[in-house]
């Protein structure tokens, strides 16, 4: 539960790519031309779980203790952090119970389900989520593991930057990816000391670039605007992410509605991928001209579960 | 214009994927759940041309003779060989004429277009797309670049199966690929001699599996079923194919376009893959049942050029 007390460090990113390293295969670090430029793209949408948040949730239940895993875990998640950790759970057979939004993905909440977790439905943004993990938490002892503002789930992302430096064979010159709480880019910021680490995030909830320019944790207005990015919409970050991120990120990009999707659809037809919309928020400030790109810029793709009707609309849409 | 004259050779596929490692990353091999078996899959779709096309087009553009590529070269195909023809020539500044028919998907035909190929459209099935590359060859002296009875062409397609020995770290005990004139399936028996080598074709355009069962060359009936699988309606398959896979290559199998369709779905649910649907026949033959799987089996995704309003149907269509 005080599992913010101590911070995370680079050692324990090492730690956490060993241990993922022994469990999964790296994910591909491919090549693309984006506007004229040759880059990579780290596709974390081909990881079992279609998402990236397995290096985390594997990192941390790994990490407890015989008497926590018997209490279980409890997780808030709008999906993907929800399917790492039912993944996780399942693996180490232990008992997991997720907070997860009304409107999220359905297939985020089919997948939840068949890894045999408990989805606990809240309604957004009236339902206070932390305040029903925290009820669960009161009744059954479990453990929680936040999506974003833990040191074992930091250092667990951060383990991406570990496999893209053996990949590359070298540090890339920029890492560029999708920002919900700031929970990767906190952990690439550790694994990648030489790599300018950009945060992209939905405009109206770029929490974290808003919190790094402030130098203080700024949280979302009462009155968000919506997004299609239904994996990046934290209302703010925490102030272990933004310790390590301060002085560390550059300032963050945020893009559109507009430029996801046509990010989406450069992934679906030059890349042959699927992303969803908070997946392909990188590759759409890439796509727009917000980045620099050299020949050693990453583009992380975070995630691929995406529902059907909308991937179909989002493909063959007009451009 | 005599290239048939030698045969392909499990050096000349070593060769092959020299030329290749030195031109592109290999594509990623992998792992996936199939009917509760952990297998693999060959992601050719990821190779920059969305297909494996690419491999044989630049081993045989790369061996023609100065005179050769400055009278150009001519490839008839249904988009993929075309692309791979294409995206070469570029590469070696030669000219190139791909004869194309007129229902080939859109992205197929605006690819190839876009890589600088001259686009020479013949209406199926009532013209004689031979005939029409035998003119502009008369008329130009150009070289024929053959979709799969070529020893080049077959040589190329089998460094996949190089790629793959590396990255399982053995010879597979079984491939499974989409077929069409058998180039690649000729290709990878060269090229992996300890593994069963699959031909996966679409009902009614078995011609492959057929021919093997017959011992010698069945072409297809006048009124040939129609296939959704675009990339697999070659008329017959060559003698130089038949003869690397005769006694070497499984019995062939046939998927129908449901089975197929399901496998599309699948690559995209499960590992956010775009995949067209010939690239999808061998996936949809082993979640059909129709082959024997186990951990050391490769199934082959050959390619992902579909068009956005064919796949948009596809994925969002009730199961």
């Amino acid at each position: 539960m005080n599992s913010t007390s101590r911070m995370p460090t680079r050692q324990g990113v090492l730690e956490a790519a060993e241990k993922i390293a022994a469990l999964l295969p790296p994910t591909p670090l491919l090549p693309a031309q984006i506007n004229g430029v040759r880059c990579w793209v780290k596709c974390e949408n081909l990881q079992p779980i279609g998402a990236f948040k397995i290096r985390g949730a594997w990192h941390r239940l790994t990490a407890l203790s015989d008497g926590e895993k018997a209490r279980g875990v409890v997780a808030v998640s709008s999906g993907n952090h929800a399917q790492g950790v039912a993944w996780a759970a399942r693996e180490l057979g232990v008992d997991a119970k997720v907070v997860m939004p009304h409107d999220a993905p359905q297939v985020k909440l089919d997948a939840t389900r068949a890894f045999g977790a408990e989805v606990v439905i809240y309604r957004r943004p009236e339902e206070d989520r932390d305040g029903v993990a925290a009820q669960i938490i009161e009744r059954t002892g479990g453990v929680l593991v936040h999506a974003f503002g833990d040191p074992w789930v930091i250092e667990g992302q951060g383990s991406m930057g570990i496999e893209i430096v053996t990949q590359l064979g070298r540090e890339p010159s920029r890492i560029a990816a999708p920002c919900g709480g700031g929970g990767l880019v906190a952990g690439l910021s550790l694994a990648c000391p030489s790599s300018a680490i950009v945060p992209v995030e939905p405009e109206g909830w770029d929490m974290v670039g808003k919190s790094l320019a402030a130098g203080e944790i700024v949280t979302a207005s009462p009155n968000p605007p919506k997004t299609i990015c239904d994996a990046l919409q934290p209302l703010a970050t925490k102030q272990i992410n933004l310790d390590i991120l301060r002085g560390r990120s550059d300032p963050g990009v945020a893009v559109s509605d507009e430029e996801v999707l046509a990010a989406q659809r450069f992934a679906f037809s030059k890349l042959h991928l699927v992303v969803e919309p908070g997946g392909a928020a990188a590759l759409a400030a890439a796509l727009a001209g917000k980045l620099d790109l050299d020949e050693n810029t990453v583009i992380v793709l975070t995630g691929g579960n995406v529902d059907p009707a909308a991937f179909a609309g989002t493909v063959s849409a007009e451009r």
